[in-house]
């Protein structure tokens, strides 16, 4: 019996047009296809593939032991992840030297800020895993506030809301383009910062981008307590001079 | 009679089973394909697309007026530049309002550091422009190196070797993860600035990521007078600690 493989199928930003001709190919074909959730909920990943999947797909859904309920850097929180993480690649082995290949399913790019990349540090060198990479949700939500991100010689930071105060300001100082994430709970922090930092004038918070639904609004103009989950903040490149003795 | 359109298809990385189906659908259908390049060469875009075009479909191979005979920042650079895309969009122009679509091939994603913004800026309030997100070049490139660029709450910073020295090792010294693009010539410049920031050591050179002759080789062992053209410079995250009062 040959051994199956694991093939974690990068979804892209939301619209299922934006998955690649390979993850759309390996999704449409899947017999077995896992999928992070949080408990009681469809997921983002499974409502991507809506109508994609056969009929007789069998459905893994891996849900998260704990999302909010522990503090986020405690002890055991981390523990109760792990163990997590262990049981479901333990799962995954199993199905794959049983024969079975299992799709993954992972939002956005599987290897930027990714769940999955849990699941591979454990299987990749156990069972055959393959990686599909995904266009980022950042790229969907720059692609929907319908300006480049980036010119010339810009310098692009990506942020994660959940940084200290200070380091977002030094970052946001630093950098021609912003693109921060995780920003939910962490809205008010990322603004103050902008704002520290001087660019909340050209902040933009983009919410849900490439889905039906999406929301582009400039950040000063949001409402305080309005913490939308599906959102990221971005700063657009104006185009750094290339400097002397630079080329293309 | 109807305003053609002039859509903008993303190419991702490299390989063509990476782009998307919505741009794959917009190329295969394509009557009028227009793409980039440097004069004499097939060029990278049109590469990528081999064997997908209509038998039929007319090719607009929009050739650079110059590519090194200039220096990059000089006036006259510029403005043959800028002559160059006033021409092409004054042409695509006239195609849609003649009634064509015009897919427009861009590696990698249309807003990222892409030729393509200066057509959209000029274009995009005068006919319809529809752009479709690729997957960006250096995600080809970190999946090609089998491990997660970023884990956690890390910074991403995404340099180009075209900036000045001290600027490239303040940034790799502030930052967790690095994508640096624009290598070529300025390969010795780079590495200059990361063995000064304390992260030559953990530099990936990432050539022609996802295409099959892709190349990944540490940096401090590429021979110095190795400047590879379609190479991307990596240093992954290694996943930094939440931080207390954060949240996911």
């Amino acid at each position: 019996m040959t051994t199956g493989r694991i093939i974690c199928a990068g979804l892209g930003p939301g619209d299922p047009d934006l998955i690649s001709v390979r993850s759309d190919r390996a999704i449409r074909a899947a017999k077995h296809v896992a999928y992070f959730r949080k408990p009681g909920r469809q997921g983002q990943a499974r409502r991507i593939v809506d109508g994609m999947l056969l009929p007789d797909a069998v459905e893994l859904p891996m849900e998260y032991p704990v999302t909010t309920e522990l503090p986020f850097d405690s002890a055991e929180y981390n523990d109760l992840l792990s163990a997590f993480y262990d049981d479901w690649a333990a799962r995954l082995e199993g199905m794959a030297r049983a024969g079975q290949d299992v799709v993954v399913l992972c939002e956005g790019d599987p290897f930027f800020y990714g769940s999955f990349m849990h699941l591979y540090v454990r299987l990749k060198n156990v069972v055959p895993v393959d990686v599909i990479p995904g266009i980022p949700g950042m790229v969907g939500c720059w692609n929907a506030s319908g300006q480049p991100i980036t010119w010339g010689d810009d310098v692009l930071t990506v942020l994660m809301g959940t940084l200290p105060e200070e380091d977002l300001v030094h970052h946001m100082q630093a950098s021609d383009a912003l693109a921060i994430m995780k920003t939910g709970r962490n809205l008010p922090r990322v603004r103050r910062a902008l704002e520290a930092a001087g660019r909340l004038g050209d902040a933009w918070l983009v919410e849900r981008g490439t889905m039906p639904n999406q929301r582009l609004v400039r950040l000063q103009d949001v409402d305080a307590a309005d913490c939308p989950y599906f959102a990221i903040v971005l700063v657009h490149g104006h185009g750094r001079r290339p400097v002397a003795g630079g080329e293309e």
